[in-house]
């Protein structure tokens, strides 16, 4: 019967197991080679304070750094039975080290465990996303540079207005993921700040050396009030969200594009055959199936705020298991996001990009009205009255499309400004200060 | 007859008339300064690329200088059948100079010039909110020194965890603010950036000077290509709106404290009378309802980036109507928010703050278990045993909470890191680059 | 300077009494008449119960329906200083009608006496928006039947993909409201059930009769358990939002639909000359503002949900504050979606309908694809060998479309099934029992 | 290097294939013993019309009953390099029966496959989640009575206002779980309508009898406007996260309040040992995870409606491909809510439960100040003159509180109302014709 199907007849112990747990355990491999670095700098500083001895802290951290080198390898796993990263971490500690593996967790929690692995990690996806628009937004300024003669209609109200091109077209997103990078340098900012210390979110009576292990992790600066480190979850999940959802509004707009320019009824845009699927009854169909999923998937990054507001919406201070579930919900958001911007950079170089007749196809005529307009205006006639005039023409039938265009100011037609946009975009890529963190990765990794 | 009371018995033309406009009259009275501006500075420069004579600019900008004053002493309205206020300037303008008036339409088009109205706009209101921020920032830190030695409960889950104070409760707000200021810092860089010259979205055949104007407008740079002008709306709010979601998280987790810990099953904070209201029937009510406000609030503002993004996803480039609908959504968040920002700092002052009796409360001793942790683990005993023999006193009832607390690292109860906050929110605050803003306008209203 | 425009100089007890009270006077003033209903109800309760006595019912009922007059002909408001609508009711009371007009808050508080004046408000309004819902779906229904023979062509993927028609496109919406009226249906049958005699949300020592009020007050059952009765606030809004949110979505998608065939590119509709407006700078314009608006409000409307669920998400059960900002997010969106509903139904039928010269139209030709595989199944070839036949004369571009079509079964271009579609939207409104809620309102108000 | 880690080195087409497929054939094995039985009416169908010869469509039906049975047993599995579940169940048919399995494609597209499937799976799914909320509401009814006369404060505005009891707070959520239900039901009438014969989305030219297709799957009736079938995609989905974030936002609200009542500072619940969690450094912590996790998945299920909204908005009519990422939010969606649903019913029973002593503790006091209120009230003092006469005994603290309660009414404290609540529960439960839709899977599964 069908009706068997979800009936879910294993144990109740184990599905509520299986509830609390979530996916925790495949999620927090993804925290592992964080987790480790983050105990490399804890286990370095209890040593320098006095709370382990030199020989228990080099044993230590020489099998943290063999660990760390198997979560790269990807032969380390969280066993069966063990809940966390940083319980497995402790455990493989403890097995090889005994009494000294036990040590390594004075003066802090699980709680401000989590929050530093956090902050590595997403500190490190930033990175990598951020490397990866900027990619995008040169490979787009490079394809404006490429069709800069090429015209299209552009739209307002999806009513054909003025003239476009394809210079236009591809720069006006090469220059607005620049935008999108400002929101990833708020959301790196915030995350590149140092939680280890704060323990349950309340502190430790151990004499803790926050500053070092803010150095040694290669953190800007530490949070310094403890409550405001443990306050961080949460806030730092929303203000990643931000910024990914900044970034899906504006690459989910050029996939709309894309799938419209592609209908029939615009023609400008061609996608080669292995970026399109065919139908099971059509067989004269090429869907634009890559871009239609990376609008959708656009969208759905953009409820991501959302869903992190929810969850900790009206919740006090202070740790609440609830913050588990803001993992499940962002770390695959910065997957997709990454895939996205991937295919967006494999598929725009490839895509046909066809120039439009724009004077000779009776359906775009109008685009150049206000070019009519502003002819009258350099003759003499003001703005308004000359407005009227060629409206008038356009009335009667009797307007003839002035034959051609003269855009010469900044970021026009004539003159996309392509180089100051690369300036611009070398700008804020200099605002990252990636080389410290590398820097400081490499250096916990150095025996 | 009830039925009758929606009925809606105008005539459908004037509700068609109303639906289109909206509240868009209102609203843009809020614009009306900025748009002054922004044709002063137009003007300004049509005039030095001999597009308008001098004389006419003279007479254009003086006028508009005596506009600007009369947007500030509440006598400028937006009148009877006027559509918004770019034509209700423009009619002003035509009324007392004549075709003088009709030639400041000339290289711009309503588009960009609600553009450039919302981003000046917006970068007035960010520059007043930050300041408030750091303002409420400022205050906590004070509290935060003020009760510092004021112990109450930490928790984990909503149990009882360690020993928290009101030092660090208000500090932790304190900084926590900070992370917010530095979203408001990518929205005002995003929005510090002139859009003006993009015209409908794809530029103009005059000769526009766009550094100028930028220069005029005490803009950091142009948008540099018009599309990417065009396409800032929707992403311009979306950039503001995430700044407001943040910092309405933190106000909003305030809050919800605050409601929890004036609860009589807490009793941390007790309202003054005049942030209470009564009851219609329990004559022993005193709710905190200006805090429930406070916290709904912001629970509503943290939606905005919703709103935004449900408005403008899946819409093709290029202008759209909807867009409208943006500033209705936003613009009275931000009073929303200024409101609240000003209570907050009103009312915690006033707030009496009443320590608790920790280790005497049967409540609240188990807050001191991690101390007895602690103290067995400095005196040698490896922290997962010292652990396991806390936890079989306090299963045998035979546990007894240390009588002192040794907190010392930074952040911590006993060196709460004020100074460092402190010196962490100014370094925030001048990367604001608000004087050259300030200067900017100033400048143009200089006859 | 600009920098004084948004500074509030008015006193701050002022501006947190501006806070609290927020809109709610001015809401509140849609409960008056509902408001008076259920007090009505509770005075003849009380009476029957033997807790006033007859004499003094009558004259304060005699007084409330006088009150409900003036609800109607815009005499009644809220005065200064008093505030909200049960206040108001019962400050006249008192005033008309001394020691008696105190009686009638017994056995109630405000917390049931606003949950009460929501039901029967949302009810009233609920029934208002079912009509006219109903009434577009017949409308839709009626231009399906007027348009059947114009055809257009159909999309997948915003690609060609087979032949469609207005008969079609229209017929469609006229269906899905149909649809959306269950969601409705849900929203009516949860509102109408009588939370009155809840009080605070934990009832009364008084011997209330709650199936009388419910009697009175026409509504199908009582919300039995007062704590669920309170538990409803937020539920309630819930609810509504998502009937709010299904109906904008249908709407949202029509309004799309018609910008798009709107546009140049399609040319599938073109909007009357009051239902568009210009440009400031290009005479051709003629945009569908009022579409457009109608979208963008839909997907205002779309996120009503998630302010409700932001608002109320974590909050414990027990009255707070905070629902009273639920009045105004759903407030105006009832309005706006009945004014959305009435303007669909006057602009479509004015819309001018062009059909598309399908086969002869080389954009469209291969929408005959099917008809080509089909025909050959029908010849006896196996579907999916038709297939391949028919893609490789598209190859080779010798596909020549069928110049026939024969759609014949239910719902499809030959048969639309309009007829059936009204018996099924018949159905739907059949399930609603207005009836019996007009009658109770009817009685109550009869001297 | 740490920054390798995420670095995707597996071949871009792969990508691009992994990213168009996505969890599909995860996802779409759930919906394969739909899809087969979707597949045996339309077979049945179109030899009922002479489509297919009754031959070929008894083996076709006979294998498609074969594969059905391993659906459920878990043998049924989508092949490496086969692209969904439609075309799997083809191949195998091809596979066992040569060009019979090709012909029953006829007359159908993948769309209208996937909507029939996506339908009877959601109505499956809804079934079964309608089923465990109307148990866990008898579950509730049930703790009520059972601890009816256990005190506890209720509460307003987070402070203590009136006496309550479990009784009343387990009856309240029993009850509010029966608005829920009429959600569902509106979710069930719209999926339970047959969209088979839609096609791509307009139909076929062949002579399909959907009234058959309709009565053999059981459907109520069928979709009737093929266009509207094909809207429904969206539509559906959306209106089933209408009834999940319904039925969340209860039973998150319920989870809020069982951990506030676990607090120490309330102490009015305490859960068994397996439903707690310990912590890493504090070794008297039990924390209330699962309800914690409970309330956060609750919260996240809330936002799914945003999720659907956002993903369809904007979306002009017809099939887009972004419609595949509905699936991937709402069917863990469903998940989810069913352990959530299983877990609450297992848990709360074995919570143990600890009445109050309210009148002599000092926090709670004025809980009884209405109920001196009242006394006065029945003893002939007008209700506004009582109210200010026990609030001046508040005042100057002479309130004594009385000793015993009388709340009789229906629904209050003294008269739960339970029976009535269970007489609603089944009458919301006979709306649903669940029995119709066993019925006919049933009789299709007949040799």
């Amino acid at each position: 019967m069908a009706d068997k199907l979800w009936q879910k007849d294993y144990p109740l112990d184990q599905r509520i197991a299986d509830f609390t747990v979530g996916r925790d355990r495949e999620l927090d491999l993804e925290l592992a080679p964080f987790d480790i670095l983050g105990s490399i700098a804890h286990v370095t500083m209890l040593q320098e304070v006095g709370l382990i001895d030199g020989a228990a802290a080099r044993r230590c951290n020489a099998k943290l750094r063999e660990l760390y080198s198997r979560t790269l390898d990807g032969s380390f796993v969280i066993e069966d039975g063990v809940e966390d990263v940083h319980s497995q971490v402790e455990l493989l500690l403890t097995r090889a080290l005994g009494d000294d593996g036990k040590k390594i967790h004075s003066g802090r929690s699980r709680n401000d465990q989590v929050l530093v692995d956090l902050r590595l990690y997403f500190r490190h996806r930033i990175q990598g996303i951020v490397e990866q628009t900027a990619d995008l937004s040169r490979t787009l300024t490079e394809l404006s540079e490429e069709h800069k003669d090429k015209l299209i209609p552009g739209y307002t109200h999806l009513q054909i207005a003025m003239v476009s091109s394809f210079g236009l077209w591809f720069g006006a997103y090469g220059e607005a993921l620049i935008d999108d990078l400002r929101l990833w340098k708020a959301a790196f900012d915030t995350v590149d700040q140092n939680p280890l210390g704060s323990a349950a979110g309340y502190g430790s009576s151990f004499p803790l050396d926050r500053d070092r292990t803010t150095e040694l992790l290669g953190f800007r600066e530490p949070v310094i009030n403890v409550v405001a480190a443990q306050m961080g979850r949460g806030k730092t999940e929303l203000t990643v969200a931000f910024a990914i959802a900044g970034l899906a509004q504006t690459i989910g707009k050029m996939a709309m594009d894309v799938c419209l320019y592609s209908s029939q009824n615009f023609g400008f845009l061609q996608l080669p055959d292995d970026l399109t699927t065919g139908s099971s009854i059509m067989p004269h169909k090429k869907n634009p199936d890559v871009f239609e999923l990376l609008r959708g998937r656009c969208n759905l990054l953009q409820t991501l705020p959302a869903q992190m507001s929810q969850l900790t919406g009206n919740l006090p201070s202070g740790y609440h298991r609830d913050f588990q579930l803001l993992k499940e919900a962002i770390f695959p958001a910065l997957d997709q996001l990454e895939d996205g911007l991937a295919i967006a950079r494999y598929a725009l170089p490839r895509t046909r990009v066809r120039a439009q007749e724009l004077p000779t196809d009776p359906r775009y005529t109008y685009l150049y009205s206000v070019e009519a307009v502003n002819k009258l205006v350099l003759e003499g006639v003001p703005f308004r009255d000359a407005y009227v005039r060629v409206g008038k023409d356009i009335e009667a039938g009797t307007f003839e499309p002035p034959t051609e265009l003269q855009h010469t100011h900044l970021g026009s037609l004539g003159d996309l400004g392509n180089e100051r946009i690369g300036a611009k975009r070398q700008a804020v890529m200099d605002s990252f200060d990636f080389g410290r963190v590398d820097q400081a990765t490499e250096d916990l990794l150095l025996p």
